[in-house]
Order: C-alpha cells, then structure tokens, then sequence
C-alpha cells in the first residue's frame, strides 16, 4: 500500500537543492520582457494615451495600449471567472490605484522600464469610493455603470423575528476583517508565445483549462488552439486562480511576433489581488441552556473594482454566518460591493476564513453572556449527521465533538505556564471551529499511460504548488493500479495534452483527481486484464492485478508481469482514461442539490500570553483538528494543516493592507508582515481524525486555517478579559482595549 | 469531407516565414553546450584517455570520458535498435574514423572545442578493413569480436539450378550503390536535462518512444522517468531513427548538474549516419518468350562499424532481389557485413532503394538480351493479385499494368526532343518499378480529447518531418471525429503524455497512426452518443454526430453541438484512445505472416538527354505512377512524391561519399553534391493512383524513389546504348561506358 505512507515529496531533492523547474524559469529563445504602466489614480476618465515616444525607445518591440485592445480584429478584451468586468487594459477609465494602463514588451526589461516613463496619459480624475457602506449609498460614485452591488445573498431558515424573541439571551456584536494578500513566494509569471494561429502560454495558474476557455474566448479562438502550459508553482493560496495577465501578454505576443515574459514584482503582486475584506454585524439568541435558537448575519464584502470570484463569495459568507451550529432560525445578507480598490479574489478558504473570524469570536461572547463554557456551548450545538447545511445540503460524517475533544485534551498535556512570562503577563485559551465546502459541482479527468515496462505516466491537469499533489497522486494511482510508486510519474498540466480539470484548489485535488486517478487506473487494469486473459488462455474474471503482476487466482506462479502483458499483445502501451464529477447529494428537505459534495471541518485551540504592559502577544501553542477522512500521506496533511496555523497566525496578529488615499500604502514584506518561522509557536500540534472505513478523502489544505484567527482571539479575551474585533490583533489594539476596560471600570 | 481535400499545411505560414519550431531552437536557461572528439582512425586500440587539462579549461564544466561510461553506477553503454553493439562513448577501441572518444559540456562553443584540443589519446591503430568482401576473408581484422557477419538471410524458392538450366536465356550482372548521406537540413540535435530522478531529452528523433526505451533501460530507469519531447523535424528520411546521442547527451547532464545541448555539424552528420553501398550480383533465367524463370541474387551490405538496422535491412535485399516480378524459382543470399567505416543505417526506402537499381537496371539488360521492349518485358511478368511476396506475404490490390500505363502515357505526351540539344545529344527513355514493405508489426496509439467547444486535441507521437503529418492526422480527425479542421489541434511527441508510437517511418504514419486516430475517433463519439443520449432522452442509437453536432435521426433539429454536450454533462471534456496493430496476413503457402500489412508500389519512367561527347546527362523528365490507396491530401501525396524523384536524382547522377585512408574525404556540401533547384527536370509528372472504394491509405513518401536511379539508367542505356552498373551515373563513366564501346566496336 502506498496510500497512507509517508512518503517523501516526489521532488523533494530538488526543493532542498533549488532546482524545481517553476514557471518562474521559463525561457524562450528570443524572448521579450513585459513591463506594465499602472494607472496612479483610484478612478479616472483616460483622456488621452500617446505611447508614441515609448515605442521609440531602443529595444522596444511592441508598445500595445487601449487602442491596439480595441482594434484588434475579433477580440473581446474583457474577461472575469463569473462576470466579465475585468478588461485586460483599462479602456475608458481606470477603476483602482495600480490598474494596467499600458504594457510594453522589449528586449530587456530596462527598456520596457525607459518606455513607461515616456507614455503619455492624461487622467481625468473621479471621485472615488473605497468602503462598501460608502459604496451602497444612494448618489455614491459608480465603479460599474450597472452600479455597485455585485451580489446580494439573502438565506432564511425559519422565522428569525420570533425565535429571536423567544430568546432568554441575545447578543449582537461587529467583526471587521482587513485586507490581506496571498504573497506567495514566486510572484504571477505569464509567458506567452503566439505563433500558426494559436496561442502558447506558460502560466503560474492553478486554472489551466479554465484560463484555456477564457482566452479561447476572448480571441475567439478555438480551445484546441490555446495551450496553458503550467510547471511548479511557488505557492498559489487561490491568488494564481483564473485570468490574470494571460490574455494581455498573449497580445504583446501577438503584435510583436515573439515570446514575451511578464514577472510580477512583489509591489505588483500587492495591486493585483487582494482577500475582500469584511464587516460583519451577527446577532444570536439563545435558550439559558445554551441551545442556540436564531442566528443573523450582515456580512459585506469589499470586492475592489473587478468582482473576480465575489458573486460566489457570498454564499461562504451564508453558509460561514451559521458556522458549524444547528441554527434553526436563520436570517442572512451577504453583499459584495464594487469599490475603486484593487480587486479581491479567493484566498485560502476563500470567504469563510473572514467570517469565520467573526463567528467563532461571536460563539465565545455569546457563550460569555451565558455564563458558559465555551467548549460546552460549543459540544452543545454543533451539527450532528443529518442535518442540513446552512445553505442546503446533507452533513454526514461529523466529527466536531471527537475534534474538539482532541484539542482540548492536547492543550491540557502541555505545560500550563511556561516560567519565563514575566510578571504583567496573563495566560489564555480560546476554542474555534470550522466548516467549509469544497466546489461543487465541477470535474476532473485523469489519463493513465502503462508502458512496455509495467511503468505508469498519470497525465492530469492539478497544478504542483508545493502542497505534495504530484505525491499524493502518484500514491493513489500506485495502489489504483499496483504498480510500484518508483515506477510512476505524474505530469503537470499542458492542456494540449493533459485531461481537463477544473482547478487546483478549494482543496479539491487529493479528492477530486484522486477519483479520477482511480477510475483511469480502473479502466487500464480492465484493458490489461482483458490483455493477460488471451495471453494466459484465462477468463479475465479469474486474473488479478498486483505489485506489477497479473496472475491467475488462486495459481499466482500463472502470470505475467504488467510490461510483459504489454509488449507480448505489441500494445506499445495501455491507455485509459476516467472522469469524475464532484457532485452533492439533494439536501433532505429542500431536495435541492447540496453546495458541496462533503464539508471540510477542523477544531483549532489556542493557549496564548498577553503581556498586559506592551500588549504584545505570544501565541504559546496551537493544536488543530482535521477531519481528513482517509489521509493519503499524513506527513502532507499534518503539513498542510501546520502551514494553514501559520498562515492563520499572519491574520490574526500582523497581516493587514493598509490604503492611504485610495492606494495601496504598503505592497512591501518590509511594511506588510508575514510571520517568519520565530512567530511560529515552539508547539504547534497537528491532529488528523480519519475514518478509514468510509476512507473517502477529505482535502486539508485550508481547513484549518479559519480556526485560528478566533481561537486566538478568544484565547486573548480569555487571557485578558477584553475582547478585540477587527483584525489583525496588534499590541495597539490590546493596549487600547485594556485602556478602556480600565475606563470602565473606573466608571462603574 | 477533409479527407481528399487539398488542405494547406497546417504549419503553411510559419514555414514561409521561418517561424517553425524545430528541436534545433531548444534552448534551456543555465543550458551548456556540448562537443564530442573524435577518432582519426578507421580502427585502433584506446591506450589512454587524459582529460585532465581538458576539465581545467574556463567554462568547462564536464567532460565525460570511457572511465565515466565504465564507471557510472547501473549504467549500460551499449545500445542499438536490434542488436546492442554500439557503445556511446568509444571504450576499447575505436571502430571507424569518426567515432567518439570524449564529449564536454561547456559554457560556449569555443570553450567546448578548446577543450577538446587538450584531450590526450593514446591510439594503438589496428589492421582496418573496409569492403565486405575482404571482412568477410578469413582472417580479416575483426571489426567485433564476434566476427564481421552481421546477418545472412538466405530465400530459397522453387528449384533454380533446375530452371536455370531450363530457361532459354540466361543473363548476368553486377551492379554496385555507393554510401551516401540523408543530408537533413537540420542536422542532429539532443538537449538532456537530469532532474528529480528522470531524464527529459529533446531530441531531433523520428523514434521517441524507441529511443526512451533505450534511455530508459541504459540508465535503469523505468520508462515513466525518461521523458523523450521532439518538435518539428528539420527532415529526418531513416537518419534520424533510433538512439543517437541521447544517452551520452544525459549523461553529460548528469555529470554537469545542467541541461546540455549537443547540435551536429554538418561534417559530424556525414561521421554519425550513412546508408549502406551495395554490391549485387543478380542472375535471371526466362524463356524466349520473356517469361522469367528464375532469379539469383547475391547481396553484399557494407553496414560500417555498428549494426544499427542491418539485420532487418537483408530482407529488403531479399525481396528486392524479385522486386516487382512473378519469379518462381528463386536463390537469394543476402549479408550485411561489419566494416572500419561510418556505421550505416536506414535512409528513405531503406536498403530496397538500393537492391532495386540493380534489379531494376537488370530487367532491362534481360529485355535486351531477350529483344523484348523492356515495358512489354514487365508487363508479362509483374506480380498480380494473390501472388506470394518474395519474403512471405499475399500480394493484394496490386496495379502495377495501371502504374505503368499511366507513366509510358505521360511520357509519350511530351514534346519527344527538345530543338534547343545540341547535335551530339541523344535522347532516351527508361521504366523501372518498385515494390516495398513497411514495417509490420508496429504499433500506434491516438488519445483525441474533445473539449468544452467541440474543438478537438488529437495526443500522436507521429513527428512532423515536413512530410506534413499534423495536416494529415487532423484531417483524418475532422472526418473520423466530424470536427471541423479548423477546430483540430494534433500534438507533438512528448512520451510523458502523448501516447505510444512505434515509428515516424517506412511510410506508415498517415495509414497507422490514420487508424489509431480513426479508433479514437470512434471511442470518442461513443462517449459523446452516450451522453446526448440522455440530454436528450432518446436512445444512444438514434443518435448521429456530424459536423460538431449530435442531432436525432430523421429529426435534425432536435440536437446539440458537442460543446454543448461536454457542457451540459460538466465533464471537462471527452477523452478516448484508440490502438491499432499494424499486421500482415498470414502467407497464402507457408500461412507464416506475412512480410506486410500491404505492399507500396510504383513505377517511374524518365527521358533523358546524354551529351555523347562531354557525357553530361540532362533528365529531361520524369514521371512517377505511385498507388496511394486512399488519398488523404493528394497536394501532399504529390510533393512527397516530387521529393522522391528529386532524392532519387541525386542518386543516380552526383551523391557519392568518397572514402580516403578510411576517412570520409567529402564530408561538406561543396564536395558532396545534392540535387539543387536547377537540376530538377523541367517536368515532373506525378500520378497518383487510388481506389476509394477500398479506401486503405499507403504511405507514399519513399514509394517512387527506388524507381528513379534505374529509369534513369535504363534511359541512358536507351539513349546512348550502353548500361552504368555502378550508381552514380557520372559523365566520366558515361564517357568511359562509351569509349568501351568503341573499343569493342573496333575489337569486333
């Protein structure tokens, strides 16, 4: 068995030696470098744009601006993964501080640098708008001419009004989340090469047949004449998903018939995609007992000038208002807004992290106003097998009580206080759940190639990111297919030749393409069998497949080695291929599909020390629980699950984007802090509950990322007595909460 | 329909523009290049290899000698198609002037070529031997231990000494071919790039997955780790079938830790691969009424140093022996011989094109023995249907009287003399026919993956050489599939993902991989029946897909466009392969399989101009007849056929590799002379015959070029009299030929 091992990251030599081959690395013979001019203004009206004295500039090859978008023949420069709003350059206006202008494709890229400073633009500028309250307002500036509200989600379950009355206690509070960027370690890199009527593009993507689709259509190209070529990605967390720069770097190549390369600087990086922040006002009301009986959430989403994934977000916005309860009464708003900021897409756990944040944070100040335990109120109310989704569908296989009993008991273990917090310092612990869906529906194919040796080429399109997918595949396809790990490779993706997928992401690929591994290994182990049959002058019904070997049942010395099956009936190899469909069971009452065929959950605890003083804040330990329904490789899980901790570390303390006059003011690792391994806590405990039975496989890149934002939090307000709301939590904020407690205090 | 359409390439533009792809334009960042010393001498013993200042030259990173082949853990040095007799370094001893001793990988060229001057070799030089005849005395020197007999087949049929005896005329000669050179445009080249346990290696190769089984099994790596990725070939024409440099090439990456690229000079491509000199002695007994009895041949292959192909290339002398005749009794013996010279391979009709000017040149030396018009000489006495093939085989749907005809018509339709030769210019006219196998059994596989449009990626490993496979394949995809040829994508070979394909040669891609597509095509429409079966809530057959659409029966409204069924089933896309075997039916006498699944055949015709005083030759025409069963681009099927007349002329009139010493003295294209532009003759007739209704395709891109040295020596000898038995036919031979035979004028 290779599933269930831990074994090494396939390439994992070469990523302690520096030689994974990233997209990053890509170079064509000659070759151009791409350069964007980005607008300065948050909203303008582009008067004028003369790039005449930029293309002058020596090595300058091909300058393309909004006339050359405009007057190409037969293309559709707008693109967008559920609206097309996003023009590849502005045209008529710019709607963000940082918004392309003008791109440039020239020798080196200290000529394409020389060329922007000699555009000429002539902004206009409108007035702006940056918040979504501001945004919604009658008269407000419009980002779109179709107006500023990209989606409103309403869900109701019950009768909110009454249950809210029959309530002993109700509790309301506001949660703020900021803005944050994915800063993965390899920025966006687009290389693209036109060339007999099609397209060739490498790309940092975790989309490739979607980017496919979409630059298909914008240059009214047929799909099999666009080819996304992607290699290892340096890190994805959902920023690298769907059309970036693709089609505008296809037109450099285009009107300058060569290959032509566009690597984003790290500031680029900060003004191209952010995670939509939030403001959420969530009320609850609840029986004495505890028994939670009527739940609503306001959630606003500020999705930029571009809507990107945002009339999805919303319904993680729904779904993340309920959380991991049994609401009975529900009553859900989720907007999300246009404003003139740089436009926000999916990021890790996309949507549900921000809300997570204000509702786990909420579960502890209503557990607080009841008098309770918050792990009791919690062990009260989460949702058992059976019930239904906040936003319709079934839940089956629950774990949040075996989770939640994992991470209290591995916080208890350790040391309580450890001797060297000084005197002003105070100790807390802080609970959080969470609950997530992964998409649902989409598909993923996978191809098996078994050649003349019995070895196996897996060609899918899951896309490398680090996250050990390639292992993890070629795992499940070892033991689908029982042919020794050694002996298989699994391509990345080329979607001239790879099968299609939908992503890599919304932890979907150990699951989804993990199926469609199997169902391939299937079809090539039905065909080898079939094979071996004539071979062996055997039914096919009394041969089976193992280690490399067909054999007859029962007279194992009868067989033939999978490469001898192969080359004895001059196959030259065996082909199959399966397709599978992530598809959600009809919610038991409603009969309507479910929004995701399982749901993610994991429990994460805190113990943190806040010194009272400096307001500095130590996170002591964390342990996370992770349902993952059958690992496939628990080094990678508890990994995944590890970085997730860390990531969620970042937003709980020190991530947050801040804007001055409607720009971004620090797209920088010097005034934007990411945590460095000394802010990792010295324990970080990792637990995975599997269930091997059922051993359908749960992906766990992001499921315990939302926990740990409010698990820190409360066990802040635990520690302190005070309670912060908007994230990150910094010393200020600690201090200044302290302060007006104090205040309070002395009032009372 | 696209099959029978005159459809341009599909890389029409670029090739125009020189814009193509070729392997020649690989370029890898951080790649070094790689040079390769050679022997001086035809045979020798290696005493000493020093490389050590060699590897202290700046820029030098490896340099890999025998210690290095001998010494690397698991490594097999030898390789070779059918017998593993070439090592890819020199180890012992050195085989032929030419062969290589030490390769380096340097930064640049220049420092790749200064390291080779500070190699030391020691040399023992060794007794060489160069013809066949003398390797084959006893106590020659050994070429290989094992002696220098490579392979002798011998066919016996029927009783010749009987029917020798019988026959009225008995008629004998002995014609000789010379070693020449493919003389692709782009020369050899490999890039090798060791990574993560897995070699990937683009190569110039017409053989990828050939050549990653012989990686693979030198380097004990399973086939999944070797990646062999070719693009556009440069031509190819046998030169470039089968492992090369590739191992050596890896292993230079290996050592250096970089990608390395090792590009051929022209004079290294003349040292690498040549296509086997002939002699043949061939004997015929007929009856006066010209009915052939008996034929004896006795072939001799100079095969050069390493085997490569000769032991397969005997049955092509064995066949080639009868050719296109009915011979009943027949005595055929045919070597292929080890020799101190430049290891010979397969070239464009490999080892029949050179039997077939003997027996060619022969049958019209019988006719004129026999007084009988050579054409009527063929006609009584070509193969028909249902006849057995020389080696074995039942001879089916054969046209040579059609052929023939068509030629001996469009000759007669010329102007019979132009005015403007001079007055000691005679004019004469020669036939000659050809009869080829093509490799059987082989394999190919075709994986089509329809997409969400309905546009369509066909997965081939067939190699574009310029023949034009890509149009072909996708036209047989547009038809088999029913997809526009606009929305068609065909792939190039990259064993990682494309499926698996015996060989880009002997004139089987368009028939084999044809097939495979044609299979994979129906697997595909299957899938799609299936699915718009149940859209459409009717059964699967009921169901017609045509031109993109899936519509009922009877009801051609009621449908949808395949995208629209990929969509509406949300499976990505639609993915099937097909495999086809090529095989032979079994031998109508023996029942052993046959030599071939069918049998190529043409007949060529050309009038020639002869200056009896200079012995200058002009051919002033050419017509070639050539069964191309089912035509899928007779535009193609016609330019491939041109270009067999054109090589076919450089053979008979100028291409001749001149030995000095054992060295190949003319080694450059201003000593070794190809057909230019102006020699073409003025007209070139091609006609190509098909049968629709049985609608089989034969490759037709070597048919006619066995035809063309023979015609043409066939219209000298009717021009001027007397016959050239040694290819090429130069005006110092002619002249010779002449004066002998005034000399025996005078004698007599």
């Amino acid at each position: 068995m290779a599933i269930g091992e831990r074994v090494p990251m396939l390439d994992a030599a070469q990523r302690v030696s520096g030689r994974v081959d990233y997209v990053l690395n890509v170079e064509l013979p000659g070759m151009l470098w791409a350069k964007l001019l980005r607008s300065p203004h948050p909203h303008a009206r582009i008067a004028r744009v003369d790039v005449s004295r930029a293309a002058r500039v020596p090595g300058v090859v091909a300058v393309v601006s909004r006339d050359d978008v405009l007057g190409w023949p037969g293309l559709s420069p707008y693109y967008g993964p559920l609206i097309q709003d996003t023009p590849m350059l502005a045209l008529d206006r710019v709607r963000f501080a940082g918004e392309p202008v003008v791109a440039v494709a020239a020798r080196d890229e200290d000529a394409a640098e020389e060329a922007l400073d000699l555009v000429e633009v002539e902004y206009e500028p409108l007035a702006a708008v940056f918040e979504p309250e501001a945004a919604l307002e009658p008269g407000a500036p419009l980002v779109h001419d179709q107006g500023n509200l990209i989606q409103h989600l309403k869900v109701r379950r019950g009768d909110f009004e009454r249950a809210i009355e029959a309530a002993d206690v109700v509790h309301t509070e506001e949660y703020t989340t900021p803005r944050i960027q994915h800063v993965p370690l390899e920025p966006h890199v687009v290389v693209a090469e036109a060339s007999a009527g099609r397209l060739t593009i490498y790309s940092a993507t975790q989309t490739p047949h979607v980017t496919r689709a979409e630059v298909a259509r914008m240059f009214g190209l047929p799909m099999s004449h666009v080819r996304i070529i992607v290699r290892t990605l340096g890190g994805g967390f959902g920023g690298k998903a769907y059309t970036r720069h693709e089609p505008l770097v296809a037109l450099l190549s285009l009107k300058s018939g060569r290959p032509v390369k566009l690597v984003h600087t790290r500031r680029e990086e900060f003004l191209t995609t952010q995670r939509q922040p939030i403001r959420m006002r969530i009320t609850s009301g609840a029986r004495r007992d505890g028994t939670l009986l009527a739940v609503k959430g306001e959630v606003l989403y500020n999705s930029g000038a571009y809507a990107e994934t945002s009339p999805r977000v919303v319904r993680h916005g729904a779904y993340g208002t309920c959380g991991a309860y049994r609401v009975p009464n529900m009553w859900v708003d989720v907007r999300a807004v246009y404003t003139n900021t740089v436009p926000c897409g999916p990021l890790r756990a996309p949507g549900s992290g921000q809300v997570h944040w204000a509702r786990e944070s909420h579960a502890d100040g209503l557990a607080a106003k009841l008098g309770m335990d918050p792990l009791e109120f919690r062990l009260k109310n989460v949702v058992r097998d059976g019930d239904s989704f906040a936003i319709g569908g079934l839940l089956e296989q629950m774990h949040y009580p075996e989770l939640l009993g994992r991470v209290a008991r591995a916080l208890e273990a350790g040391e309580q206080r450890p001797a060297r917090l000084g005197p002003h310092v105070r100790v807390g612990r802080g609970y959080a759940l969470a609950i997530k869906t992964t998409n649902t529906p989409t598909t993923s194919t996978a191809t098996l190639k078994l050649n003349e040796d019995g070895s196996l080429n897996v060609l899918v399109s899951s896309v490398e990111l680090g996250q050990g997918t390639q292992t993890a595949l070629a795992q499940i396809a070892a033991d689908a297919a029982s042919v020794p790990l050694a002996r298989i490779s699994v391509s990345q993706p080329d979607t001239d030749t790879t099968p299609y997928d939908h992503s890599t992401g919304s932890s979907r690929t150990t699951f989804a393409m993990g199926q469609a591994v199997t169902l391939a290994a299937r079809e090539v182990t039905r065909q080898l069998l079939d094979l071996a049959a004539e071979q062996l002058e055997v039914s096919a019904a009394d041969l089976q497949a193992r280690d490399g070997r067909v054999s007859v049942r029962g007279a194992p010395e009868r067989g033939l080695d999978y490469g001898q099956v192969v080359r004895a009936a001059r196959a030259g190899n065996i082909v199959g291929s399966g397709t599978f469909l992530v598809t959600a069971k009809p919610d038991p009452i409603t009969g309507e599909p479910g929004a995701s065929v399982h749901y993610h959950h994991a429990a994460g605890g805190a113990e943190v020390a806040v010194d009272t003083e400096t307001g500095k804040i130590e996170v002591l330990r964390f342990e996370a629980g992770v349902y993952a329904g059958r690992m496939i490789n628990p080094t990678h899980c508890e990994l995944q699950t590890e970085g997730s901790v860390v990531w969620g570390l970042g937003q709980a303390l020190t991530e947050e984007i801040v804007y001055e006059d409607g720009r971004v003011a620090n797209p920088n690792l010097a005034d934007y802090l990411i945590p460095s391994f000394q802010d990792v806590p010295g324990q970080t405990g990792v637990s995975m509950a599997e269930d091997l039975e059922l051993g359908e496989v749960h992906g766990v890149g992001e499921t315990a990322m939302p926990t740990v934002p409010p698990a820190i939090g409360n066990a802040i307000a635990d520690a302190i007595g005070v309670r912060i709301y908007d994230l990150p939590i910094t010393p200020e904020k600690v201090l200044r909460a302290l302060e007006a407690r104090g205040d309070a205090k002395e009032e009372r």
